[in-house]
């Protein structure tokens, strides 16, 4: 395996862990540094190089794959390193803005910046179809493509801009706790009714992959700005407040979480959407009230 | 073709047209009725009978197939019908309470009921694996599940009790629109930023796969209380409020409507989930503040 990329990896959460047992995995050389040295461990005994300490770390290797919480965590982490000459990874949630100020503090530095995300849960990490992407200088892309790519078969370089990456992440990641708090709602009333969630799953997973089908319709009524072809109509969403006061009269499960979003649906219709598409939602959500 | 039940279906909104489409395209002789009698001319000249009113369209055959908005509805339409000896099955939104309410006088009046739900889009019926799923007295859905089952392949009887349909309909139903609006609020942002939404479709539909990954893993932390394992730790999403507020800043997009559910976050923390699975927000939603 000779001329493979060696990297540091720091931050061992269940993520950082996943991403340094897949380079181990894939026989890329690997050193490791976390602020609790325990965590680092398991995965010396895989064949890491545990660094003593995180200018260590930086120090081993050109290439660095952060993956913290957040971007002030990640400067805070490599604060006491010496960045020259390194090119950093940051796999971490933070808003566009803390990409930028993250890239102009490290790029001062002396460093590189690809600022990405795992679009995964760690157990996915290294599989063939698991999607990560990356924004900032494409030369640096380009250069650590081959040994990024095995931490998931499908790996995106979204442009130049380093804060793509965190701008699409936070665009894409807003259905996840507004889908999954649907999910527990759900699961909270069938359980209420002494079924087990189990016997929700199938049917709810059906539900994801109906909605997933309808999402490049939408796409294109939004970028159309057309959305007289709707086939779900906004004031057909007109009676989910009455029918979210039912269902809670009758399961006992907290329904009021959905309140904005019914209002939304009136303020839609009120701005004369009644009869688009259930899309046009975005017209309103672009205007803040 | 002969033995084929014949069916009416009564509503000829865009999902009622695609239901007695599939009915008249798979040889079932189909009769229809709409409140609104123009709409039945399409399905007329695929061969469907249009009957004269609510109460001839009963009386033409013993399966009745009322897609209308509400039970409500359902109801009114029937109202002038003799429902001797008929068997209803419903495809509408509603509240268990709704559909036991309905049953109770459609039941009454002489008739049968089965209560269910088309979990897909018009466009889905009639595929092999679109779901419907029914409730209601097991010997209604076994006389006619071969003529229903061509509305899609994937059709379940949930159980005798005629409320469990409208019960999984609003339980699995519940990520929809929050779903939706997060894809929207997203799409708002990356408009902002001049990219078109169809470059975050593909992104947005492999993290729909991904929650649908997950909620296998969800529905047994669920039903077994045990939330300790949890990858999606509750406290990961403590910081959600503060990107939120980045986000509407960084792009003009409204994230209000997510308040509430940080607000979740928050107490399911205060109740001592921080480290718990986010599926433990299901704790919190079924105690109501």
């Amino acid at each position: 395996m000779g001329g493979m990329n060696s990297v540091t990896v720091i931050g061992l959460g269940s993520m950082g862990r996943a991403l340094a047992e897949t380079f181990l995995a894939t026989g890329h050389p690997t050193t490791v540094w976390n602020r609790t040295p325990a965590k680092a461990a398991p995965l010396v005994a895989l064949g890491a190089v545990q660094a003593a300490d995180a200018a260590a770390a930086v120090a081993a290797n050109p290439l660095i794959v952060a993956c913290l919480s957040t971007f002030e965590d990640t400067r805070a982490a490599l604060e006491p390193a010496d960045l020259r000459g390194r090119d950093l990874v940051t796999l971490n949630s933070g808003s566009p803005a803390g990409a930028r100020a993250f890239a102009a503090w490290a790029v001062a530095r002396g460093a590189r910046v690809l600022a990405g995300a795992v679009k995964n849960v760690p157990s996915a990490v290294g599989a063939a179809d698991t999607l990560l992407y990356y924004s900032g200088e494409r030369a640096v892309f380009d250069a650590y493509e081959a040994t990024l790519r095995v931490l998931g078969g499908d790996t995106v370089h979204l442009g130049d801009d380093v804060d793509l990456a965190a701008l699409y992440e936070m665009a894409v990641g807003a259905t996840l706790l507004p889908a999954l708090t649907g999910f527990f709602q759900g699961a909270a009333a069938v359980q209420a009714r002494g079924l087990p969630v189990a016997s929700m799953v199938r049917y709810s997973e059906k539900w994801l992959d109906m909605i997933r089908s309808q999402l490049p319709v939408y796409a294109k009524e939004i970028d159309s700005g057309d959305y007289g072809d709707g086939a779900s109509a906004v004031k057909l969403f007109l009676s989910d407040a009455e029918l979210n006061a039912e269902f809670t009269k009758e399961t006992g499960v907290d329904t009021s979480w959905q309140a904005p979003l019914d209002d939304l649906v009136r303020r839609a219709v009120a701005a004369g959407h009644g009869e688009d598409s259930i899309a046009a939602l975005t017209e309103v959500l672009r205007k803040p009230s």
